[in-house]
């Protein structure tokens, strides 16, 4: 096992840091990683806003009621930016709708996760913890307004790094055999048996983890947080669509 | 610098391959990175079709007009998966739109994309070339075809990996101060003036590259790349709701 895979299969959600800003070279090295990730077509559709200023981290951490977000000491958001190279095309006299289309979204949405994951797997080898913070989407247009984001981006992940200041365990996943299937999809004639010993690993991990809170077991999680939205989670879409992007209906 | 860091910052696309599959115990390292790497809320909305037929490489190398394509020794499409935990809900009488809905896609494509990028770190940690198929999409509806994919569920993007029968260079990228911003989006007066520098290191890159063959600059190649849709791109968006995404217009 060499020390990249170690690393990869010991992650965990960190959300307590220690209160300790991240020094100047580390961080430097994790922005050359960020910067070398690969992108669609290498067009690099992708920008990232760090927050560093206190107002902005905790108005974030109240859209997404997770207020240990306020603590975190290197907060980046990852966005989908087609803005940048609309301008350039403009400034050539050459933009069109295309650039701004479902396709390239998607182009630059994936350009957005590839380099914030690629920014989570070194900031780990680095020792440091990471969160995932979805939960911008909890109100995405406000996100927008608070970042400044210009039409043409799109907020797409936040990620916390930090010190860990906790020692959490790992959380099991779904056995691999229900995620990947040879040469095409696999539906199982049931899936509540399918994930039956996941279910009760689930429970297990939850009891250990806060004997005094009570979590729910794999599938009742879903239904809590799958079939029901928080805050303005139905507004994603319309705030896609506010953000100028064009969608081709043939 | 770390091994990590150092695999991360070497990143390049590999796109010939030597003609060997890859070990079992290797295989399962990576597959045991994939299952481990974060998703939103804990809800694993993504999966992965192992493309071993090469049949359905052909087509694929054929949708996507990437020939080598055909010879990657590994081949992973990884998907948005909604479909799974939309059952599981179901069999248990608890299914709803808001399952299946833009703000739930766009968690299973982060799902899939994080674990695409996972993936591609432990490959090249071993050694191997990674390659990603952003091609699939040239015509996303024949790919959900070609792979039995269910509705909810939707392509992401391919992988190929194996080991390397090419050295090309390192590609340069543009300067991250286009690309990160402090606490809020920042415009330049004149982007073309701002990526001039980098312009003329593509030019000399590609120039490098194939001496035979004339590449653009990057302005231009942004032109060629994002402002023109080749084969069905334009039938993304069409695509996505044919596999039964709701849509919450508010």
């Amino acid at each position: 096992m060499n020390e990249t895979i170690k690393i990869q299969l010991n992650h965990r959600t960190i959300r307590e840091f220690k209160n300790q800003p991240l020094p100047k070279e580390d961080l430097e090295k994790l922005h050359d990683v960020i910067n070398m990730t690969a992108s669609s077509n290498g067009m690099q559709n992708y920008s990232v806003i760090r927050v560093t200023d206190q107002n902005i981290k905790n108005e974030l951490a109240e859209i997404g009621l997770q207020e240990y977000m306020r603590r975190a000491p290197e907060l980046l958001i990852f966005i989908v930016d087609l803005y940048r190279n609309y301008k350039i095309a403009q400034e050539m006299g050459k933009e069109n709708k295309i650039m701004i289309g479902f396709d390239k979204f998607m182009q630059g949405f994936t350009d957005a996760c590839l380099a914030a994951q690629n920014y989570v797997v070194a900031a780990e080898s680095l020792g440091y913890g990471t969160n995932y913070y979805g939960n911008i989407h909890n109100d995405t247009k406000k996100v927008i307004d608070l970042l400044k984001l210009p039409k043409y981006t799109f907020p797409v992940v936040g990620v916390g790094i930090g010190i860990p200041n906790q020692k959490p365990q790992l959380k099991p996943r779904m056995p691999f055999e229900l995620k990947m299937f040879d040469n095409g999809y696999k539906k199982f004639d049931s899936y509540l048996e399918a994930i039956k010993d996941y279910d009760q690993v689930m429970q297990t991990y939850y009891d250990l983890r806060d004997a005094n809170k009570r979590v729910d077991s794999f599938s009742k999680q879903i239904v809590k947080k799958q079939a029901s939205l928080i805050a303005n989670r139905e507004d994603v879409y319309k705030a896609f669509l506010d953000q100028g992007f064009v969608i081709n209906k043939n």
